[in-house]
């Protein structure tokens, strides 16, 4: 089993902290701490963390507490991380005695994961020559690229979520709510060693499919219309993602020519991939024309895919939507490069309102000179269940 | 069915900004969101917010785009919300135009449940006259008192998380893994009608018992050893959270003796929230005192229980720990006031390192002169089960 490359990551971090004219980071994003430093606690939400990581010249240290620690320290082991632990002290100002001690002058931290009251209280709590600088989060533009040991675990979570779908349409009816279903599916997961689904489930049969949230409702499924399930599992902490859409029994008409573009829109981004397009808007643009095209333009009003990993959405974007001033053009250039080993998802769509959505959506690992399927595809033809 | 008092809601949440020295708020926490307007999609992470709230004596607006509203437009309607769209303009942006228009002076924010970035973009967005002035959670005392609708809600989501427990111990046999019981556990919950469990379910045998992450392992359960599970379920986005702890066969005389003194320490609890105490750190001294007089006060480490609600932890907070300082002293004093038809845990343990841990927790509707269970509570013996 191939190891986790924290050495890579360590030194990765510091040179875009250099490169940021940052002397230290502070970090809070979970998904960053974990990738640092192998530490699995998760936060309840964003009142609620269970530590931070100090990373300067000289340190590299993780700031939490032994209720936190307790039973758990072999996670960290690997990623030679030291603990300043928060037993006697608040975080905050182990932060800031660190700060002093390595004479960091310009300490960043990350402006989107920290609160404005943490961010005030490490402000107050540093000293004097020690300026607190808001930054870009550095880390996962690093963690946009996986290494051997990551890919090895996304392929698992790949494949618990393929076979738990396969169990899946075995057992569909119809007439089986979407909340059953979406229960069913997580179980199935779970039962195959999932640690969990990677977001909440989406199930949605018929007109709900056109809706953007989807959460599951007691409407049963009926034949012959589309059923639209979203849905992935964590393994060791790490997200799959897929969309399968498919029906019982024979399938409407509409629903037969609807699927049929849209896995023309995915053959066409996967081909751009494959023949080495590393651009987001431009595989964006391959899937959207193929819509475009069929008449559907305004149907298809999101991006097509998103880079995963320890989140379900990370780097890279792989969307042409919504860039409408100068500033929007310069953020997505920052965001949409597509390096070699990095993995992304090719998720387009068509949505009718009061009729229903066709989503099909792979992961694709992408190699050095072309594109890799994690996942197994939604068949040429919609998968006819007999329910 | 009794309806949410949406009234009382937002005139309480007015009537607390004045107090504050506010003429407007804007609200980010996705609970207080929910509470104000019904509006019930959730963010994926401090980065990703579906919607926020904007207060003042002229507005009631829930800021938000028809990608999050589509479909769900009946859920805002009983609150007399309006909506405040952001398909055309940026949510700050949004907040600055209302602030502008109702001459807001000192506009508030949730400082801990707002990102930096996000504060210094509404702060850069908002006209010359309007200051943004970090506030503390002013909703969340609010949210502590339960209306009608919110007490049945909850006693539902009480009774699932006690049936699928009832229906759970007919299921578990020796050897069973952590992990597979709570799979289990979350699938009776769901089967029963639950959204979902209320947070990550933890199920923890023997030693692990005693560790305070306690995630669920591939460790098989053992007989006579203590079979912690702390859980709950969402109904209506409204949270239950109870503990058990039992054993399968005949329990260690060491559990058998740990179980008797908990138990004690929580009628304790119970008794002085039936007759009329209603200062949290009072409540948990008189748990604690049984805990100290049985000679393992440094095994009790946290406190007592908390309120539930929208939020699994919430307020009041019952808990006399980690008070050191007057700054502390004067923060406690802000949140521990157990109201009249406020809901709250009562959850003594005592963890011991090496050998495991017992923990019992009830929830309690606090009422006008007394207490009421809205859980079945652990059995005055501990309950041995057949497995």
């Amino acid at each position: 089993m191939a190891q986790a490359d924290y050495g890579r990551r360590l030194a990765a971090t510091r040179a875009r902290l250099t490169a940021a004219g940052l002397d230290g980071l502070l970090i809070s994003s979970a998904y960053n701490r974990r990738y640092l430093t192998g530490f699995t606690p998760t936060d309840g939400d964003i009142t609620e963390s269970s530590g931070w990581v100090m990373v300067t010249p000289k340190t590299f240290g993780l700031i939490t507490g032994t209720f936190h620690l307790n039973g758990i320290e072999d996670e960290i082991q690997p990623s030679g991380v030291g603990v300043l632990l928060t037993d006697e002290a608040l975080p905050w100002d182990v932060a800031a005695r660190v700060a002093g001690e390595d004479g960091v002058r310009r300490l960043g931290f990350e402006k989107a994961w920290l609160s404005f009251d943490r961010y005030d209280r490490v402000r107050r709590a540093l000293p004097a020559g020690t300026e607190l600088i808001p930054s870009d989060d550095l880390i996962r533009h690093v963690r946009a690229v996986k290494d051997a040991a990551e890919i090895a675990t996304m392929r698992r979570a790949a494949d618990i979520a393929n076979r738990a779908f396969a169990q899946l349409t075995s057992r569909i009816q119809v007439g089986m709510t979407e909340r059953r279903i979406a229960a069913l599916l997580d179980q199935l997961m779970k039962d195959l060693g999932a640690e969990g689904p990677s977001f909440p489930t989406i199930v949605a049969c018929g007109p709900g499919g056109a809706l953007p949230h989807a959460v599951p409702t007691d409407r049963g499924v009926r034949p012959g219309e589309p059923l639209l399930i979203d849905f992935g599992c964590r393994v060791d902490g790490y997200c799959s993602d897929l969309t399968r859409t498919f029906c019982i029994g024979e399938p409407e008409p509409k629903l037969v020519e609807i699927y049929a573009i849209v896995r023309q829109a995915q053959d066409a981004a996967f081909e751009a991939l494959r023949s080495g397009t590393r651009q987001g808007r431009a595989v964006d643009a391959a899937a959207r024309k193929v819509i475009d095209d069929a008449g559907y333009k305004d149907e298809f009003m999101h991006g097509l895919g998103h880079g995963v990993g320890l989140a379900v959405h990370e780097l890279p974007a792989a969307t042409m939507l919504r860039i409408k001033t100068p500033e929007q053009e310069a953020e997505l250039a920052k965001v949409e490069t597509i390096e070699t080993d990095s993995v992304v998802t090719n998720e387009p769509g068509i949505y009718i309102a009061g009729w229903g959505g066709v989503r099909l959506e792979d992961m694709v690992l992408v190699t050095a000179g072309g594109a890799e399927l994690f996942t197994d595809r939604n068949p040429k033809d919609i998968l006819s269940i007999a329910g």
